[in-house]
This record gives structure tokens, C-alpha cells and sequence, in this order.
């Protein structure tokens, strides 16, 4: 049904430049957010932006953002994704969104379309969690939710965020004043890769997003008795690691009970961390998520319950903190069965989707309108160098983002 | 019945100075081998040893070797411990039989007795693991245990042992060539606090020493498959972690299965370590100890068969490999009878242990008799900075280790 195809040679050039620039000491494809390498990222984004006609500006809080004004403007519909990825983490996770929405703005440029609402891309700042413990930076401080406790959290060198901003130029007290009026924005549109296996799985071109998932994440503390592990017998140790093992297991199995539930314990240390020497203390770093925010909260409840289980049948103390509490995000129904139709005109096959990862659009959900779009990962992969998705698989997905955009211009409402 | 008592000022005193030669930048009292502060420590041991009237030397593998000649010679009588601890170690583990043997050195010529062996002094190098994976160095160096593959040891840094010794004035060729000749001992004895509880638990103040541990250790390797936290659902995919976490678990099960046996994970690590991220790798450091061969062969066995379970229902591939697999090592009867003797003679409640430290004498028993006198530790504390024995404690110890001297000094054949 649609006239314009996206132009899949560009996209496969940008695709391969953008990727390229991470750090080479790192494993995989690593464009953390507070490096050198991401302001190289959005400094390309905005580069390509700019080319593509839009008017660019950085705001407060490191946001590359482009206008495309519209016949009518006043109203705004925004595309968005980011460009920083994960400690080793592959070519596809935020840029194919960033380069997918520019990809639409040169398309409706270089067919005559000219959209009644101003079309806004948002490239945003640190989407992936940095060693400050915080995600989705850029589009929290867009919307509002960050403050000086923001800028005081620490990474583990003892560094705050206020003290490492500046380096991605960015100005802590700028980063307060973020804010963008979303009154202005009709609704926000993210493409992104699935990340998961189920559109392949079930042989989809399209997921059409319904919620993305709630996620609790949560530090395990335990405290036991170092000893000697040779002359201590069994029965009078108190080892700190063994409840935390006991903790890890407990998170795999409580995750198991749930639709769509995952959990996952990706860090865990034992001091005083010598072979023949009883854990004093122990620290395991894990999480829940899930569509259902009273699974989130049961499990998070049976988690607490499982770790002062283990902890106190061994005589090891336990304090479980739990440091983000996000509830599941319900995307737009109009957008989203906006989204289900272009796909369905279009000839695409489509899946209703969970999102297990965190989005921008999660964020921005709170705001406006939004729906999102995913394609097909190979085999499932993401944050890994193995990470994939054939380009293929992503012009589909570019076909929907510009054809949902046509449909929600029609929207306007001056 | 003993006549001489060790004098307890001096004893004390010279605890406190050893005790006190230690790394500030670390926690407790941590004096590692291969460190200034070790040497410092067997050089303060050399300059008492001297002052207490014996010729010392330094042999190739640092072991500090103090002679007093006895009437016949010829044959000897050898006693010794180490001075080197832990990371954040305590202050007897080591320590007390050295000034133990020291003293009695004293007190033998403040008395003028005169034995008819020659009394041998030795400070062990390096009892305690060091960075290079190895224990009981001074003591295998002096057994004919190391060899070119024991210098080619490396560290976490990738530094050889070879590299290190010369930092603590060892010559690598020198420590190939320490050798002993245990021919002329006719038995070798070492105080030592127990660093457990069973001597405080059952009111005991000598421990007669029948068995030091046999020691496993392993390294676990599983290799899963890096994946997204959130979007991977929990039955695709492959945590190296949780197959660790379960393996802690096992080691920590089999370890209650047997009599004193005990099981210890100290190290554990996860890869990548991002909350947000299945664990690609995980790795697991434990062991296991036990005065019976047989249990340490079948807890090997499951431990062995329990992580390729845990690995393989979770689609996780694993390598157990066995760093350490030294056999319990019974002490010499008539030894450890002429021990149980002399502390019924002096009028000290005794008990017969087991060891589950692993010590010089277990290395020293291959090649001669050996004896251990343990003392009581407070609380079974070890291996921390709460390790504690009264020198009321003590001086019983001590009082034991001359007589025995005395009593095997008779069983003296030129």
C-alpha cells in the first residue's frame, strides 16, 4: 500500500558507521553513555540529522533533538531512541530507531510529504544503565523525574553524576531544567529491535507493543562470620556466600511462576573472596520484571522472604534493598491498533507484544501518547556482540514507523 | 611435673612485636608471605632466634634455620611453624609455635639441659596461599616438593613465581635446591593454636594432633550464553550464574555429609556483571577437606557430578578442574602418644584432633615423625582479626612442646 520504501543502501552505511564508533578496548560493540564514545555517536546522529533537514539542538540533558516543521505545526509528533549501548553489546539496540526515524524524516522530504504536524526526533541521552545505578537518563530529565538526588548518585569509584556530566558536556544545572512540554506532543513513536526470540519464534515481521515491562531491581546484602574454612565445622558457620547462592536460586525459580516473568541475578560478589577462607560478606545485584505490576510486587515480597530464609537458617544476616520500583508501562491503545492496521495494509505479518527490556517510550508513556515498534532479533540475542537483525527485517519496520506517522497527522487537532 | 616454666612476659612481649609487623593498608594483621612485611617478620624471628643462642641461616627457599648443637649430634629434633598470614589474618596463627620453639630454646640453656640431638628451629616461607595458587612452600622446598613447573606458577597479574621470589632475596635456583636432609631427624614437632572450636567446646587445653586434612580444591568454569535480562524468557536461556550459584550449594551439601568433613566456595564471579544481563561466564574457587582419603575421593565425585547437573539443565557447559588433591596425612603414633603422655604427666586436660588447617608438619610427615600440639582458639575464630588464644592458653602449649623435646631427645640412636 505505501508508495515510499525506505532506501535500505543508506541505512545499511549509516548503520555501519555509527556501530563502528565504540571503544576498542571494550568487547563487542560498547558505546557507553559518559564516554567519549557516545557523544561520538549523537555527534553522528545530529550530523545525519542535520543533513536530513531537521534543525537540531542539544538540550540541558544531552538530548540531540531535531525539528521538521509542519504545514500547520504548534503540535508536535516525536520519533525517538538512543544511541549508547551496553558494556559489550552489539549493532542494532538503539541505533536501528535513531536511524530508522531519520530515515522517515528524508523519505517524507524527498517525496513532497509535508506532515501538519511538526515531526520532532529525539536521539536520547543514556538509555542503557551507566555505573551510576540509572537508565533512561535523558528521557527522565525530558519528563521531569530527576532532581539533585539524581545528580548525587555515585558509581562505585565514589564519583557523582553532577561530577561526571560535565565530560559529555553536559551541565548539571541545565540537566534540571530538561523539561520538554509535552502538551505539544500528539503521540511518540519508538522503532527497536525485539531483543527476545518470539517474533521469530512465531515468524513475524512486526511486534506491536502493549506494554513494556515493569522491572524492581534489587541489592542483596548478606552478613555472616569469616573463618576458616578448614577448621570451622559445617554446623557453627554463618557463610555469607552460601546464602547468597541460595538467593540466586531462589530469584531463577521465583522468576519461573509468572506470563512473561523474568529474573535474573547478573552480579554477585564474595569477600573476603580467598578459596580457603568462609564468606564474611556477600552482595548479589538482581531483578524482576514482568507485564503485571502484583506479579512484580509478589515477587519481590517472595524474594525478601527467600533471602532472609537463607540467610537466617544459616545464622547470616540479610538486608534486601530494593532500588528501582518501575511498574509495567500499558502502551496507547489508539496507537497501538493504529500501528496493528499499517502493518496489516502493508502486507506485514504481526505479533502483540511484551517488551521485557525498558524503553525511552516507557518513560515518555507518562507524558503522551505512544506506541512502539520492534522487528525480529536473530535467535533472540541482545546485549552481546552477537546481537542481530537483518536489514530485511528492519525496512518493514521503517515502512510502519512512516506510515504510522501519516496516520497519526491525521490526528491534528490545532 | 615439669620443672621449667616458659617465661610469660617475654613470650608475650615478643607476640606483640611479631604480631605488630604488618601491612597498615590492609585489614587485621596481615603479614603475607612475599611481602616487606614478611620478611621483616622472619628476620625479627632470626634476630630472637639468635638472641636465644642458636646459628641461624637462611636456606634457598627462605626458611629461616636455627641450630643448637646438642651433646652427641648427628641426629636432630626439628620444631617450627611459619610466620606469613593470611589477607587480614590474625595474630597466633603462625606465630605462637614459633616463639613457642624459640622458648623453649631458652629455657633448655637457662636451665643447662642439654640434649643429646641437636635442636633445629625452622621458620617455614610462605605457609599461607599465596597469589600463585601454592601453600606450604618453605616446607615443600625442604621435601623436594617444587620443581621448574612450581616457578612457572603465575599470578592473577600473570607475574611467575619465579619473578617474585627474588623481591623476598630468593634465588630461584637456590629454591630448586633446598632440599633437607631428614635422614638425621628423628621427629619433627609444631605448636600451633587450632583455629576451631573444639578444644574450647569440650573445656580441653591441649590438642593432640592425629590427622591434618586432606584438601581438594577445584575450579568450576561454566559457559553459558550472554543475553538480554529482561527480553530472554527464562526457558531459552543458558545463566552461567544460577548453574554456580547451585554448585555452591552442592559443596556446601556434600560437606554435611561426612565426619569433620567440611566444604568452602570463597570465590565466585560472574561475566559480564551487569544486573541487566544473563551471565555469560561464571566461575566458582572451593574445596573440600577431611581426615578420610575415601570421603575426599567420593566428594569430588559429586561435586564433579552435582556441577555438570546444575550446568547441563540449564543448557550451560562446564570444566571442573582439580588445582589441589593433597591425602589427609596421619601423624606419627608414637609421636603423638609421647604428646597425649606428657599432658596427662603436667596435669592438662587434653583431646585428641583432627586437623582441618592444612600445616608445614603434614608436608614435614612424609618424610619424618611428626607431632602437632594444638592450643585452644576463642570462639574457633581464624583466619580473621578476632583470632585469639589467652597466653594462658599458651604456655601450656609451650610446656608440652619441651617436654616432648625432652622425652624424644631419649629415643636418641647414633
Amino acid at each position: 500500500m505505501s508508495i515510499i520504501s525506505p532506501v535500505r543502501e543508506r541505512f545499511a552505511t549509516e548503520l555501519g558507521e555509527l556501530a563502528a564508533l565504540t571503544d576498542s578496548s571494550r568487547p563487542g560493540w560498547t558505546r557507553r553513555a559518559l564516554s567519549e564514545e557516545d557523544v561520538a555517536g549523537r555527534d553522528y546522529a545530529r550530523t545525519l540529522m542535520k543533513q536530513a533537514g531537521l534543525e537540531t539542538r542539544i538540550d540541558g540533558a544531552g538530548n540531540v533533538i531535531g525539528l521538521l516543521r509542519g504545514r500547520l505545526g504548534g503540535r508536535e509528533i516525536m520519533l525517538g531512541s538512543h544511541t549508547d549501548t551496553v558494556d559489550g553489546g552489539g549493532r542494532f539496540d538503539g541505533i536501528t530507531g535513531v536511524l530508522g526515524a531519520i530515515e522517515v524524516v528524508r523519505l517524507l522530504r524527498e517525496n513532497d510529504v509535508r506532515l501538519d504536524h511538526d515531526l520532532v526526533i529525539v536521539v536520547f541521552f543514556n538509555e542503557e544503565p551507566n555505573d551510576f545505578g540509572l537508565f533512561c537518563v535523558g528521557s527522565r530529565a525530558m519528563t521531569g523525574l530527576v532532581d539533585r538526588s539524581t545528580l548525587a548518585a555515585v558509581d562505585p569509584t565514589g564519583r557523582t553524576l553532577a561530577e561526571a556530566l560535565p565530560e559529555s558536556a553536559i551541565d548539571p544545572e541545565a540537566f534540571l531544567n530538561a523539561r520538554y512540554d509535552f502538551a505539544r506532543v500528539t503521540a511518540f513513536l519508538e522503532l527497536h529491535i525485539e531483543q527476545g526470540p518470539e517474533l521469530e519464534r512465531a515468524g513475524r515481521q512486526i511486534g506491536v507493543v502493549e506494554t513494556i515491562t515493569g522491572i524492581n531491581h534489587f541489592r542483596a546484602l548478606f552478613t555472616g562470620r569469616q573463618d576458616h574454612a578448614g577448621t570451622t565445622p559445617m554446623d557453627v558457620r554463618a557463610d555469607a556466600g552460601c546464602a547468597a547462592a541460595g538467593t540466586v536460586l531462589a530469584v531463577e525459580s521465583i522468576a519461573g511462576s509468572g506470563e512473561n516473568t523474568r529474573g535474573t541475578c547478573g552480579q554477585i560478589s564474595f569477600t573476603p573472596e580467598a578459596v580457603n577462607v568462609v564468606s564474611q560478606n556477600a552482595v548479589v545485584e538482581g531483578e524482576f520484571r514482568g507485564p503485571e505490576g502484583s506479579w512484580l510486587h509478589e515477587a519481590q515480597r517472595r524474594l525478601t522472604d527467600a533471602a532472609a530464609a537463607e540467610a537466617s537458617r544459616r545464622g547470616v544476616s540479610v538486608e534486601v534493598e530494593w532500588t528501582t520500583d518501575d511498574a509495567p508501562v500499558p502502551l496507547h491503545e489508539p496507537v497501538t491498533s493504529t500501528i496493528a492496521s499499517v502493518a496489516d495494509d502493508l502486507g506485514l505479518s504481526r505479533a502483540t507484544m511484551f517488551s521485557g527490556a525498558g524503553h525511552d517510550a516507557g518513560i515518555i508513556a507518562a507524558k503522551t501518547r505512544v506506541g512502539m515498534v520492534f522487528v525480529p532479533s536473530v535467535d533472540g540475542r541482545s546485549h552481546c556482540p552477537e546481537e542481530f537483525t537483518d536489514l530485511d527485517d528492519i525496512m518493514p519496520g521503517v515502512s510502519v514507523l512512516l506510515e504510522t506517522v501519516l496516520r497519526v497527522d491525521r490526528w491534528y487537532a490545532g
